[in-house]
């Protein structure tokens, strides 16, 4: 996450910003565990700063020291947080049921994906394949809109002006299957609607199925989009059917609200 | 949660201080969405420094702010640091299984319970009981140590030095079950063990019925409490019995390391 300023461009707190930044690093895996050092490099932040932030987050439980190793880590009062508010997002309270079901009936990887600024998607949410093996990702990561097949939800979810505005004139080639014809891809994202299914294959990550579904608000928003991941491989003929159909079925009664 | 400094009593960050208080402030059930007045009054804080600290905090989506209703919740990214934190927290890891069997083998509620200052516990994460009406915990809430059971845990591992500073002379007589024999408590506490299991029954909680077990981590010192916690009179002779060998086996397991 890089420093960003609030929403409408007026000015917020920057020790705040630095502590969000502080929780973010620590939340990703590679760095999951770290030393006022390594915070302050990463963060290109004063050793003093951070400390005195670290001291405050601390206070709170919000991360934990461990006093031999030097290395602090999240708290558990950020879990605690976090199951609060699992629990208060409508968006994850009503996806979580549809993930389990997913990965049971499927053996895939379930995940809900959300969008967290402009063009900058996130996956917020997991359940694990019960498959022998599975396609792993990474919770938390944020990636461009258009560097994934789910992007096109978010396409096909905005009205004819905002679509101008969102797909880049230059659609990026991620692989050689990734679709890059402008007019094609907006062509496809509207035939996009509540109940549809949208299948790719290899087509942003060698080797990676998808099939993903639009989980709407009550208002009819989009606000997120639910996948099912799979191997390429694994995910032949008949398995690819039977994953349609569970996806269908989550599709429509996901959605049976609008 | 109020103003702490930090642990070392050295100066923190005022303004992470209060970023963490709000979030505190909306991880509760009561406050969970709340808008810029109010959250401004529970906090005794200026409304231009609340919405400075807020609109970062959305920046970084951890509030939510809804345009309609002008109410603030946690927002989704606090659920992805809250299970990132989880995952990283082994005393999450270790004891989560232990919570789900609990619940399972014994309809009760299960959960841990943690130290958060010198003094005070928090529940710290929930298993809902699998019975037909089930005591519920409120995670993320303070408690003094000695209005409830399962300090005894924290004395029973605590030095002898450790213990004399830690129990009060006076221990307070939450209910007329409530043991304030100071001396009786320290023998109690001196006689808990890794493999121990302490059974209360309307001791601090008229109705409620306990018993909890320590978790120690991998150095052997205490790093929470297993609680399951039923209703009294459901937990009769036969079932008290059941529930007692599910702990003593949680217990053991648990700490089979050490």
């Amino acid at each position: 996450m890089t420093v960003e300023t609030s929403p409408d461009g007026r000015q917020g707190s920057p020790a705040v910003d630095s502590a969000a930044r502080i929780l973010e690093l620590l939340s990703r895996y590679r760095t999951r565990t770290s030393t006022l050092s390594e915070i302050a490099a990463a963060l290109e932040l004063p050793k003093s700063t951070v400390l005195r932030i670290l001291r405050t987050l601390q206070a709170h439980s919000l991360v934990h020291h461990d006093a031999e190793t030097r290395r602090y880590q999240l708290g558990f009062f950020t879990a605690v947080l976090g199951s609060r508010a699992a629990e208060g997002l409508d968006s994850f309270t009503r996806t979580r049921p549809f993930l389990t079901e997913i990965s049971e009936r499927t053996g895939l990887t379930a995940a809900l994906v959300q969008r967290v600024s402009a063009d900058r998607l996130m996956y917020v949410a997991e359940q694990h394949g019960a498959g022998p093996s599975t396609v792993h990702i990474s919770v938390g990561n944020r990636f461009p809109m258009f560097e994934v097949s789910f992007g096109r939800w978010w396409v096909a979810f905005s009205t004819p002006a905002e679509r101008e505005a969102l797909v880049p004139a230059a659609l990026p080639a991620v692989t050689d299957r990734t679709p890059t014809d402008r007019e094609a891809y907006l062509r496809d994202c509207a035939a996009l609607g509540s109940r549809s299914v949208l299948v790719t294959r290899d087509e942003y990550i060698p080797g990676v199925f998808t099939s993903s579904c639009a989980a709407l608000d009550p208002r009819g928003q989009l606000e997120g989009v639910v996948v099912a991941l799979g191997f390429s491989q694994s995910v032949d003929g008949p398995a690819e059917q039977a994953v349609h159909t569970v996806m269908t079925d989550v599709a429509t009664r996901l959605n049976a609200h609008i």
